[in-house]
């Protein structure tokens, strides 16, 4: 067909499900000229004038980073609301996304339905169109990739290095709830009621990108980045890119009354509320002048935004109490840190 | 690390190989300061005042478009190739790239080094930046999927759409070579010489997108595409988006000596050439009174451009000998049109 397009040889005996896809991803790319309807080779995009792109690219793999027997269209809805986070974090306007999809040979077309169904909700819910991509088969399992494009009034986009020491450190909704809903959806915090249980694996299954909140921070906010890596990795992120130390307080992380009770029941939850990721909220740093202003952004979103902790000069990250004592917390559960070795957690 | 970052829980006993990619891929950002040194989670993009945006998206997974045991580096060229072919076809100018990767667990450092290389000196060949991307892990096959950025003057794409009755079909480059190298590479063709096979292999590892054929097309073609899918199947499609018919000449295909070989050797080959895909060249449509000024721009560039039919009224794709009588081909070794069935070779 086209942007979205067939390369694969025919698998015999496989269904055919390549007219289908054209059928169903068509009609989300209408409201973008440049798309092409999809029949074209290449989308084309103009950038007004004092405008700035902002571009991020994410893929999941089924197994990996969602299950392969997971909702359908859940699956499509995560896989843009993972992107369109990272454009919120850099306080872009999310207009347009790219899609690869390398599909098993067993997809049938009810599942495709279905996933084409989640894509198109939540083009719809953001204001986005599909303008290109590409499908193929693979033997393998269901790999999804997304190009997402937003835009920032030029030189503007809130970045992990623009922190400055003296800022305020700031987490958008609540922690943990994606990481305590992997490991409820595996069959752990069995204590937990079934609402709490069911809050916390929506929380895992279908994140909510800030976009409300991040082109609002723009002008108030130093830095920004989304949490998909665990609280302390990523504001470790933020600390050594800007150059920096971080202190995060514990007492003052944004928990969900599931959270709390989860973690009142077991205090080694910390470690998954802190490193689990997944969380996509966004991070960023301001300075105190500025924390009215966000307070009324938060007020009108309708979405908490809560001071963490502060950055200062230095490097790591530290977690303390409302003393200032280090609180240690267990690294089970965690990631191990890569980033060229370079950066410990110092919690 | 980033725009190119690690999302995956380590795997027990697996080499942490995210560090060198890291280490690997920054430098190939290095000439375009809004891939932020890949250490954000987001790329910034200028776009000239004047200048349109052409994007393109395309996935290749490991045992579907290429053998697991290629050579990492022409995986890699491979890889851009295939998605700078696309731009070129439109006529845009090439500059820059974003790269998702899901390695299988099993992928060690010198196979990541010998992909990077590939990587790096494809964006030296063709003056362009890796600026952003992912990198996650696979318990499947290789899965790469790049998306490219090239610029045209505003509102001038080569679509696949604008060809007009009566224009000369052409063709860059050779065709069929990439299929035979396929059925070479997989044992076939026993009786071509050494470097006959060698040649068509070549091309089939490492296609030679047409860069510099497609910016200079603007002003002088009314349609383009790149061959990927077979020359049939491409010029269907390019004729069905602007509602003609083709006609296709089979004895003006433009064709290597080892493609000349192999078809005076087998008749049965000629579906292969028509059909087998993978060419990347620049397919394109012009009006007669064009000719001169596009001869010219192959002397220019060094890369053959050759008439190999005209567009007309009506619909499908024709293939005759030079006298116009329909040429009967094998469907052997064609892909199954799928395009919402609409469309049928009527060769």
């Amino acid at each position: 067909m086209a942007a979205l397009r067939r390369r694969n040889p025919p698998v015999p005996g496989a269904p055919d499900e390549f007219a289908l896809i054209a059928e169903l991803f068509a009609p989300l790319s209408a409201s973008y000229p440049g798309a092409l309807s999809l029949t074209d080779d290449a989308a084309l995009m103009d950038v007004p004038s004092g405008r700035q792109l902002v571009l991020t690219m994410d893929s999941m793999v089924a197994g990996v980073h969602f299950f392969a027997d997971d909702p359908p269209d859940l699956i499509a809805r995560k896989l843009i609301r993972v992107n369109l986070s990272d454009l919120a974090a850099k306080g872009a306007q999310p207009f347009a996304i790219m899609l690869s999809a390398a599909f098993p040979h067993a997809t049938d077309g009810v599942w495709l339905r279905r996933f084409a169904q989640g894509l198109a909700e939540d083009c719809r819910t953001f204001a986005i169109a599909l303008i290109g991509g590409d499908t193929v088969a693979t033997p393998g399992p269901l790999t999804l990739t997304l190009t997402a494009f937003g835009q920032v009034p030029q030189g503007r986009a809130l970045l992990r290095s623009g922190a400055v020491a003296g800022d305020q450190i700031w987490l958008s909704g609540s922690l943990g709830d994606s990481a305590l809903g992997l490991v409820a959806r595996q069959g752990g915090l069995p204590h937990l009621s079934t609402s709490c249980r069911d809050h916390l694996i929506a929380r895992y299954l279908l994140p909510e990108p800030r976009v409300t909140i991040g082109p609002g921070l723009i002008g108030l906010a130093h830095a920004g980045m989304d949490v998909s890596d665990g609280l302390i990795q990523d504001v470790g992120h933020m600390a050594r890119q800007s150059g920096l130390a971080a202190e995060i307080r514990v007492d003052l992380l944004p928990l969900s009354p599931p959270a709390q009770t989860t973690l009142a029941a077991d205090n080694s939850c910390l470690a998954t509320i802190l490193g689990g990721g997944d969380d996509y909220e966004v991070l960023f740093t301001a300075p105190q002048s500025e924390a009215g202003a966000i307070q009324r952004l938060a007020a009108h979103t309708g979405i908490a935004l809560t001071v963490i902790g502060t950055m200062g000069a230095g490097q790591g990250v530290r977690v303390v109490d409302r003393d200032g004592n280090a609180v240690a917390v267990a690294h089970k559960g965690w990631r191990h840190f890569t980033d060229a070795g370079e950066e410990q957690w110092s919690g």
